[in-house]
């Protein structure tokens, strides 16, 4: 049984302690949230507490607090030797105190709380300066129905990075669609089915050999028509020609 | 009975003759190809021809040709006052030759040959001129288990348009993704749970809503850092900026 101590109590730590709650040899020892009102609602369920020096003993201490209080929250704990990891893509390894056994246990996926997870669909990137405790956070890991990587502080910041890409930018092009279907009574959810049929492409295609459309094609008459038709969004319009120039860049000229 | 006749033979043309193949009320009459050898294996299931001359009678042609090519098909078509359709979400529905009953049925799906696809997930576009033939593409489109949707050609163009967003330009931030990671030595795999999740996540939730990151809060440090990352790739590089500035323009200033 691997008893855990949850500090946070945002997204990643909601997810991480229903995950941990269904868990057969994880137990959370204890959940604590600065503003103990925000996990009041689980009190029957686990320990709760506001106080760092109220901390029980456990073998992993769990910071999912925000990137800028991992380190001052760390350096807070009043113990030393023990295992401390945070939750996130962007923070390094050793921004964690010193005085504990560190590491990295970086969800890979975007979190809301009122959303339901599955965790078998959120990759844990696990990282520990002392590799003698990588297999405890594996364990941690595949307790929750995770897949693991074993991914080191570059890796994880270009994941991350990467994920900007794929998530939040990708995102941002739903949302132009949105825009321009119905600034012209055209109905968003009609693209809802491509959305989803683009994303799982890449599931066996690799991107490079999934893309289709008249960037790839050098379809000058279509790009034409649809720059005019952005006529009037200098804002849509850039994405457009800059997306395309890319699209343009990765698969290379025309063969005539 | 709705009997029908198919030409042309690439993507769209391929799924549509397995789509209806399997419809209880549709049969394919016959399939027309310009070359006869990208339909010979189909020769025992179905009626084939390379002679336009040779066309038999059936209640709906549908032109599924490249583009350029649907206007002069049509107007070689030597019978009139019957239903043509094409399948293009840019070709006008007035470019088709004025002496048949025109109407035009475009599927806003991306199809490729090889790759199954459920109809399921393929909404319909339909218009017709005359407004007494809009019924019978209704029903065709039914039985191919496709959710149905009235589209006039303004519509039609801006879906297909803001298709290019959501399914050329993602896929393009994918590979951009993936250029990203494989250049750092991590894999592009982890982050395939997280774009099937962000394309799902849309469906109960406007991207508006969905949108996340470190753009969207204004998060300066991260997103420096993210520059800094891609101080190598100018075109990346160029990518994050505008897609940055993109979403700072959808959701307005930080608030203070
Ligand atoms: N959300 C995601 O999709 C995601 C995915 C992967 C990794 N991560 C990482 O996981 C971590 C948490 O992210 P999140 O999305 O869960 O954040 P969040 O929902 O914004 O929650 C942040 C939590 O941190 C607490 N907090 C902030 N400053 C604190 C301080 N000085 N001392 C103690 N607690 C403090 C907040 O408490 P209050 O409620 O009292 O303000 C809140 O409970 C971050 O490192 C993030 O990068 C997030
Ligand atoms: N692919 C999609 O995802 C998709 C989605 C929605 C709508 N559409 C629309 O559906 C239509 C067909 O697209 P597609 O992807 O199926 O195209 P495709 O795979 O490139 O196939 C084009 C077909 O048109 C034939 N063709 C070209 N020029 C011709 C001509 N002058 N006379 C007779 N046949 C000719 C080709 O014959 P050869 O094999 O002999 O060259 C081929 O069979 C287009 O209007 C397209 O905009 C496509």
């Amino acid at each position: 049984m691997i008893s855990v101590v949850i500090l946070g109590a945002g997204n990643v730590a909601t997810h991480l302690f229903r995950g941990f709650s269904l868990a057969e040899n994880v137990s959370v020892t204890q959940w604590y949230s600065r503003n103990l009102t925000t996990v009041e609602q689980y009190k029957n369920e686990v320990d709760i507490t506001d106080d760092l020096s109220d901390l029980k003993v456990a073998d992993v201490y769990i910071i999912a607090v925000s990137d800028d209080a991992v380190a001052k929250l760390s350096s807070k704990l009043e113990f030393e030797n023990r295992m401390v990891v945070h939750t996130s893509g962007s923070v390094g390894i050793y921004d964690l105190d010193k005085k504990h056994n560190r590491g990295v246990f970086y969800p890979l996926q975007s979190f809301t709380k009122g959303a339901a997870m599955d965790f078998a669909n959120v990759p844990i990137c696990i990282e520990t300066v002392d590799k003698k405790s990588y297999p405890l956070l594996k364990t941690l890991a595949k307790n929750l129905g995770s897949p693991v990587q074993k991914v080191n502080s570059d890796q994880r910041r270009v994941l991350h990075l990467a994920a900007v890409f794929v998530n939040n930018f990708t995102n941002q092009l739903y949302r132009i669609g949105h825009e321009i279907t119905e600034s012209e009574g055209a109905e968003f959810d009609m693209l809802k089915p491509l959305i989803v049929e683009t994303a799982k492409k890449i599931e066996d295609l690799s991107p490079y050999r999934a893309q289709t459309g008249p960037a790839k094609r050098h379809d000058k008459k279509t790009i034409k028509k649809h720059l005019k038709q952005l006529d009037d969004n200098n804002h849509h319009k850039a994405v457009y020609e800059l997306l395309t120039k890319s699209i343009q860049k990765t698969h290379g000229r025309k063969k005539l």
